[in-house]
C-alpha cells in the first residue's frame, strides 16, 4: 500500500542509524532472545537492585510470567544526592546471581565512562538512561563495548536528536543499539511523563534499530502500565520494559509505578491477544 | 485486581465530568450507533466539505469500509484569514445530503456562539475544536443545545483543564459530551502533533465520558494513522476519528494526513483483530 | 549596525501585521496616551471588577502612581464554571464610573462575539484573552469594531501563530492592534507561567505593532513583578500591564500576583531609571 | 517591602544550594573579578577554540570592550558525531596562551569525568553544559575539583532540578557554583531557544548562588543578544555570557549567534546605562 511507504522526513546527516541499502532491520540476539524480529521482547524487574532476596524473587517472578530479560539498576541517577544511589558493584553481583538462578540475561544502567568496563563485565545489555542520552563521552565509550546498548530517549529529545545519539554509538563500531521510549515531559501533571507511543512506528519507518517501550517510567502510574503496554505492542514496538518488584510498597525507588508479581502476570496475560493480533509472538 | 483501581488524583472541583455514584459510564446513542459502550465507533470523512461530489464519494467510501459516523468541516478554523475558511451553510447542506444518501449521522464543527443554532439544525454531533476548547462562551452555548457535543482537547491542555471544559457543557444541562484526543503540541518537528494515547485509560479511570482518539490530526502523517489507531483501540479508546478524502492529493485542507478510500479500507481491516483482542466490536 | 537588521525569518503569508514599506511602526492613541511610540504605557488595575469601592480605590491608586490606563475584568475566563465569572455589564458600568472619576481610559476583556457591541460601548481598548487567541470568530468581530484591540498571546502559541491572529483583526479593517505577552506554558511549576521577554525585540523586528508585557500573569508571583517589568522595558517593550488590587488578600481572582497600591508605587519608582536608560519616558 | 520577601516555594530537600542562616549570597572571586556581588560579570569569547590567531584576536577584542572573563570551547558537545568536536587539549593550550596575552581568566567546558583533571589544569572556571546538567557522575567529580564550576541549566529542566544538580557539586565539597541560564526549549521555532529571564530573580530569591545569563545560546540570534542582555541585567542577573568571534561568518560553530568585535563593543556600550540604572557596575 502507498500508505506503508515512509512519508516522514529522513534526517540527512545521519548515516548508520537510518535504514539503508544494507540494513532494513537489525535483530539483536541476547542469550537466545531476539530483539527486533518477530518476537516481542519483555524486559522486567525492579527499578533498583536492593538485596539478594529481592532480586531472586523478582527474577523468578518475571521469568514465570514470561519475561525473557531481567532488569535492575545498580547505579541509579537520582535528582538529589541524598537519595539512594544504588548498590554499585554489589548490585551488579546480585544481578549476576539472579541470572545464574534463572538463566535470564540482564540489562542494567551505566552512568559513567569510568564504570563502563565494570558494568560490561556483568551485564548482557548496557542501558544508557534518559538523562545521559546526550552524554556524548559515555556514548562513545559504550560504542566501543562488546555488549548491546539500550539507549533511552531524553525527556525532551526529538527523534532526530535521539537517532543522532544512536549514531554516536554506532559510529564507534558497536552495531547493536536498541532504542527505548520512556515517556516525554509534557505539561501534564497527573502522570509522571507522557508515553509517546508513536515512537514505535516512527522509528520503524526511519531506522533499522529495534524499539522498546517502557510504560512504567512512561506513565509513572501502576494502573496505566497494562493499557499502555498493549498500545505499544499494537503500534509495533519490538518489546516492552516493565518494572516489577516483589513488594512495591517497600521499593526504595519508583514504587508507585512498580507492579507486584501477580499484577505482572495479569499484564502479561493481557498482552497475549494483542501480540497475536499483530502477528507476533513472545 | 488492585492494579485496576484508579491510582490517579481525582480533580476535586469537578463534579459532573468525573465518575460518581450515579454514573460510571456514559453511553451516547446517535442514530443507532453507541458511543462509549462495547462498540468501537469509527468517525471518518474529509477534513473540510468541498463539493457535493466529494462528500457523496467520501460518505459512500467510509460507509463501505465500516465507519458509522461521517465527519466533514463546514466552518474551518485556520491559522491565517487567507486560507480556505469552509463553505459555511452550504457545507452543512452538503453534509445533510450525504447523510440522506448513506444514512450515516454527521459530526461537524461549530466555531461561534452565533452559529450554534444553525449547525445544530443540521448536525447529529456538534464538534468543538482544539483551539476553542477554552472558549467558555461557546461551551455554555452548546451546553444548552439538544445534540451531543464532541470536545477536542486543546493542544497544550492538561486532563484537568479538559475535564473542566466538559464540566462547562455538562453544567448547562447537556449530558452528552464525548471527549476527543487529537494530539498535543510537543517539541517534535517531524510530526504535526504527538498523539497522547494515554488519554484513553486516563479518561476512563477518572471520568464516565466516552473518549475518541484522532490519529489523523494527532500525527499529521498518513503512514502513522494505522499503527496509532491500533494503539488507541488497544489502550481502550471508545472510537477513532480518521480523515478520508476521495482524492487526498487535491484536498483543500490537511491532505498529507488524509487517507484515500482504499487506504481507509486497509486500515479498517487492520483494526479488526485489535478490536477483537480487546473484546469489543465495531 | 549590521546587528540591528532583522535576522529572523519573516512569515511569508502574513501581510498586514508585518513591517512593510508603508508602516514601520504603529502608534495607537488612546485618550491622549500613545501606545507604541517613545512613551512606555502602563496599564494597571485589578484582575476582576468586584465593587464600586474596589474599582474607585484601584483607579485612584494606579493613577497616583503614574499608570495611564486602567484595567479590570467584567467577563472572566475561568477554568471551571463554578468560579467567579465576573460581574458582566454591571462590571462595565463600574469601569466607566472609575474612568469618569479619574480620567483614565479603560481596557477590559471581551469573551464572546455576542458581547462585542456591549463591551465596545464601554471600553477604550478591547482585550482578547490568551485562551481566545485563536477564537477566529471573535477576532473577526473585533476586527470590525471601532476601538483598539489588545490581543494576548496564547499559552503555547508561536510568534507566527500570534501574528496570524493579529492578521485576522487587521484584515477586517481594524488597524489598531496591540500585542500582549502574558507568559507561556513551560515545565516550570514554581511559577504560573514563564514570561517570554524576547517577545519585545522579536515583535519589534518582525512587526510594526506595539507590544505590551504582562509580568503579573506572566509569573503569577508578586515578588517577580518588579524585576520582570524592568526586564520587559529594558528589552524594548512598549509598556507593561500590572495587576493592582486595593486589598490583594481579599481579591476574588489572582490575589497571589496582585500588588497592593504601595507595592505598585514602589514598582513604578523602580521602573523610572530603566525607562530613562533606554531613552524612553512614561 | 512585603513584596521583596520570597513568595516562591522553597525546595525542602535541598540544603546547600538554598539560602540559609549561614549564607545569603555567595560571591566567587576569579582572578580579581567578583561573580555574584555588586559587579556585573561579562564572559565573552568564541563558541569553540579554532586557532591561535582566532583566540588571541577574540581575547583582545573582548578585553578591549570590557569583558572580564574569556570563554572558548575545547571540548564541544555536538548533536552528531560528524560535526567538529573541538580541538581538545590543543584548545586548552590556546586558551592558556590567550590568558597569558590578555590576563583574562578562562572558562571552558568539561564533558567527561575522565577529562576533569586535564581541564582543571588549564581553566579558571569549569563549565558543565546543558546536556550534562544531570550527568551526576560528572557533577560529583567537579564537586571534588578546586576550581569554580558554572552549571548550565538543562534545556527542559525545572528550577528545582537545576538546584538539585548544584547540590550534587556542593555536597562533594566545592562551594563555588555559578548557575547559568542559557535558554529553555519551547515550541517557538524562529529562535533556537527561549531565554528565561525570570531565572535571575527566581534564583536570587531561593538560592545564594550567583546567576549568569547567556543571551547568545538563549536566542541563537545575533540581533537579539543586546536587548536580552539588557533584560538580564535589569532583572538582576550577576552577569552575562556572550559569544564573540573575530569573524562570525567563518565560525566553525554557532556563527549565527556570534557577535563581531564591533558588535560586541556596541552591545557593551548599550549595557552600561542599564547596569547603572540597577545600581551595579562592570
Amino acid at each position: 500500500m502507498v500508505m506503508q511507504v515512509c512519508d516522514l522526513p529522513i534526517p540527512k546527516k545521519i548515516r548508520l542509524a537510518i535504514k539503508n541499502d544494507e540494513i532494513q532491520r537489525t535483530i539483536i540476539k541476547v542469550n537466545g532472545t531476539n530483539i527486533g524480529g518477530e518476537h516481542v521482547a519483555v524486559m522486567a524487574g525492579p527499578c533498583s537492585v536492593e538485596s539478594e532476596e529481592q532480586m531472586i524473587q523478582a527474577a523468578r517472578a518475571v521469568k514465570d510470567a514470561g519475561a525473557q530479560i531481567l532488569r535492575g539498576g545498580a547505579f541509579k541517577p537520582r535528582t538529589l544526592p541524598y537519595s539512594f544511589q544504588g548498590l554499585g558493584e554489589e548490585g551488579l553481583e546480585l544481578l549476576a546471581l539472579a541470572r545464574k538462578e534463572t538463566g535470564l540475561p540482564i540489562i542494567t544502567e551505566v552512568m559513567s565512562t569510568e564504570d563502563v568496563d565494570l558494568v560490561e563485565g556483568y551485564a548482557d545489555i548496557l542501558q544508557i538512561g534518559a538523562r545521559n542520552m546526550q552524554n556524548f563521552s559515555l556514548l562513545k565509550k559504550v560504542g566501543r563495548a562488546s555488549k548491546p546498548v539500550m539507549l533511552k530517549r531524553g525527556m525532551s529529545a526529538t527523534f532526530n536528536e535521539w537517532l543522532g545519539c544512536a549514531e554516536y554509538i554506532l559510529s564507534e563500531g558497536n552495531p547493536d543499539v536498541i532504542l527505548c521510549e520512556r515517556g516525554i515531559r509534557t505539561f501534564e501533571q497527573i502522570t509522571r511523563n507522557t508515553l509517546d507511543i508513536s515512537a514505535a512506528p516512527i522509528i520503524h519507518q526511519i531506522s533499522h534499530l529495534p524499539i522498546i517501550i517502557d510504560p512504567s517510567h512512561g506513565t509513572g502510574t501502576r494502573s496505566l502500565v497494562e493499557p499502555m503496554a498493549k498500545a505499544a505492542i499494537a503500534a509495533g514496538a519490538d518489546g516492552v520494559m516493565i518494572e516489577v518488584h516483589p513488594n512495591p510498597e517497600e521499593a526504595l525507588c519508583d514504587g508507585a509505578q512498580s507492579l507486584s508479581p501477580e499484577e505482572f502476570k495479569y499484564v502479561m496475560n493481557g498482552l497475549k491477544p494483542i501480540i497475536k493480533a499483530v502477528n507476533r509472538r513472545l
